[in-house]
C-alpha cells in the first residue's frame, strides 16, 4: 500500500464537450467570484448528520450553514447543485460572523461525499515520470476510484486483509486535498493489471480539509505540497511540475463523461513514491500520513 | 466501438465482507422472495419524472407503484434503500392489479441510475477466454464504468466525436440486461491500456429493461444470451459459460468495497466480440443492437 498526495478539482456545474447532442445539458455557469473555505462537518456530540459549513480561516472557527439558513443544504454535492445561489448564501453566512461553531465541537468530514465519480489522472508530473525514467505521456492517462473510497480528512486509512480549454476552469468549484492511496500488488501484478482495484478499497481516497473555491487561490499550478509519513518529509514538489493542469484535464475528461457537480479530479502525484524508493517504502498499520498543499491546508491519516 | 451482452446483477443491500473494522456495517438482509420485474420510467406527455413500476409480465402493463402508494419514492434506488418495506410495497401493488399503466403511454428507463458504482468484470466467460487462446482468469478482473454511462434499454448509442460465499446472492436485488458498448482503440491502445477511458463515456451503457428479482430467476447461471446487430446473430451463449458466478463476483468484489443498493454488476460478455473477428466488425452510425437475455428481456439501441 503506497499514497500519494494530489492537487485536486472539484467539480462546480454539469459540464460535456463533446461536440454532438449531448444527454446531459450545460445547467449554467457560476459568476460567483466567492474566495470560501466550504466544509463539510459533524457536530460532535449531537448526533446530528452532514452539515455544510465555510471555515473562517484555515483551522479556524466554522460557520454553519443550515443554522445561518434553514432552506440551505446539509451536503456539499446539493449546495453546488444549487450553483451561484448556494455559494452566495454562504458568502453571506461567513460575512455574519455568526453561528460560528469552534473546531473542538466539530468533526470535519470529506468536502464532498458520495460524487457520481472519482476521476484520477496517472503519470501527470514531470519529476514523477523523470524519476521512473518513464516517457512525458503525449495524453493524459485516468483512472478512477469509487465515491465510497473516500474518507474523511483526518479519519484512518483502513488496510485491506489481502493486502484546454482556459475556459474549462470555470466549471471548477475549487481545489482540496488529497491522498492517492494504493495497495501496489493490486495495482500492478493483479486484477489484469487494471489500477482500479487496487485503488479504490474503502477508505483509500482522504480527501479534504475543505473546498477552497478557485477564487481564493492565485495560481492552482503553483503550490508546494508535500507527504510525510511519521513525521518524516518523504514527497515534495510543487503543483507547476503538472503536465497537464487542472482545466487541460477538466476539457479532456468532459470529452469522454459528463461532469457533474461535486466530480473529483485528483490531478496526480509529484516523486518520492514509497515503490520507487530503494527500497521500497510501504505503509504499515500505525503509520501516520500527513498530505500538505499550500494554501489548501493538510490531510491527516493514520493507518489501521 | 464495441458491445457486449452482460448479465447484469444489482445490488440490494450494503455489503462489506472485509473481516477487520468495517466504516459501513451491513443494515439489513431481506427476507421478501418477490418475483417482480421492477423498471423505472417517464409517462409519455405529462412532463412527469422518473416513477418506478412493476411489470405485469415481460413487455406488459407497468403498475405505477407511487399511484399504488404515494408514500413510495420515485427511483429505483430509493425504492432499493427502503429494504423489505419497498419490495413488499410493490408486491401488493402488483397485486391490486390497479394503476396499470398501457406501455404505449410509458417511455422505460434504465432499472436503475446513478449507482454509486458499476463494477464489470472481463474475461469472465470460458468460451470468450477459449477464442482469444487466453487463459483462463485465476481472479475476477475487474474493471468499471462510471454511472453516468447508464442510458436507458431502448435509447441512443452516442457515437463520440472521437472515436464465494453461497451467502453473497441473497444480497443481489435481481438481474438485468446490460450492453457493455466499448471504444476499442480507447480501450486497448490509449490510456496507459486502462480500459476504463473507453468503456464510460455518456451512453455506452445501456441497462434494462427491468431489475427483474432474483427469486423470478430459477437459475441465473443458466440462461441463454444473445447479441443481434441489424438482426444478425453476432453473439450467442449461455450464462453457464460464467467462471466466476454472481455470488463470488459480488462476494469478491466485497472484499474490496462496500457494495451499496442500486450498484451494478456487469458480469462478463460471451463469444462472438467484433474485434475478435477477423476482419474485425465495429459498430457504425445507424446500426441497431440488440442484446437478450432469457427470463431477463432485450434491450434495444441504436447507434447515433
Amino acid at each position: 500500500m503506497l499514497l500519494r498526495p494530489h492537487c485536486c478539482g472539484i467539480v462546480r456545474s454539469l459540464f460535456n464537450n463533446r461536440n454532438h447532442n449531448k444527454p446531459r445539458k450545460l445547467l449554467w455557469r457560476s459568476v460567483s467570484s466567492a474566495a470560501m473555505r466550504l466544509v463539510q462537518f459533524h457536530r460532535l456530540g449531537d448526533g446530528g448528520g452532514i452539515r455544510v459549513g465555510v471555515e473562517q480561516g484555515e483551522g479556524l472557527g466554522v460557520v454553519d450553514l443550515k443554522a445561518f439558513d434553514p432552506s440551505m443544504p446539509s451536503t456539499m454535492k446539493e449546495l453546488l447543485e444549487l450553483g451561484d445561489q448556494g455559494l452566495e448564501c454562504a458568502e453571506r453566512a461567513l460575512s455574519s460572523g455568526q453561528f460560528v461553531l469552534e473546531r473542538s465541537h466539530i468533526q470535519l468530514l470529506a468536502p464532498v461525499l458520495a460524487p457520481e465519480k472519482v476521476v484520477c489522472v496517472g503519470m501527470n508530473y514531470r519529476d514523477h515520470c523523470l524519476e521512473q525514467n518513464a516517457p512525458i505521456p503525449k495524453e493524459p492517462i485516468i483512472f478512477s476510484k469509487f465515491p465510497s473510497a473516500i474518507t474523511g480528512p483526518y479519519d484512518d486509512i483502513i488496510l485491506p486483509s489481502e493486502s484546454e480549454e482556459e475556459d474549462a476552469l470555470s466549471y471548477v468549484a475549487g481545489f482540496t486535498v488529497a491522498n492517492d492511496v494504493s495497495a501496489r500488488d493490486w495495482q500492478m501484478k493483479r486484477n489484469g493489471k487494471q489500477w482500479l482495484l487496487g485503488k479504490t478499497f474503502d477508505s483509500f481516497c482522504p480527501l479534504g480539509p475543505a473546498l477552497v473555491t478557485t477564487d481564493a487561490i492565485k495560481d492552482p499550478h503553483n503550490l508546494a505540497l508535500r507527504c510525510l509519513v511519521n513525521g518524516e518529509s518523504v514527497q515534495s514538489s510543487n503543483t507547476d511540475q503538472m503536465i497537464f493542469k487542472t482545466e487541460a484535464l477538466v476539457s479532456w475528461v468532459s470529452k469522454f463523461v459528463t461532469l457533474t457537480p461535486g466530480d473529483v479530479f485528483l490531478t496526480g502525484t509529484p516523486p518520492g513514491v514509497g515503490v520507487f524508493r530503494k527500497p521500497p517504502v510501504y505503509l504499515k498499520k500505525g503509520d501516520v500520513v500527513e498530505c500538505q498543499i499550500e494554501h489548501l491546508g493538510s490531510i491527516i491519516n493514520k493507518v489501521v
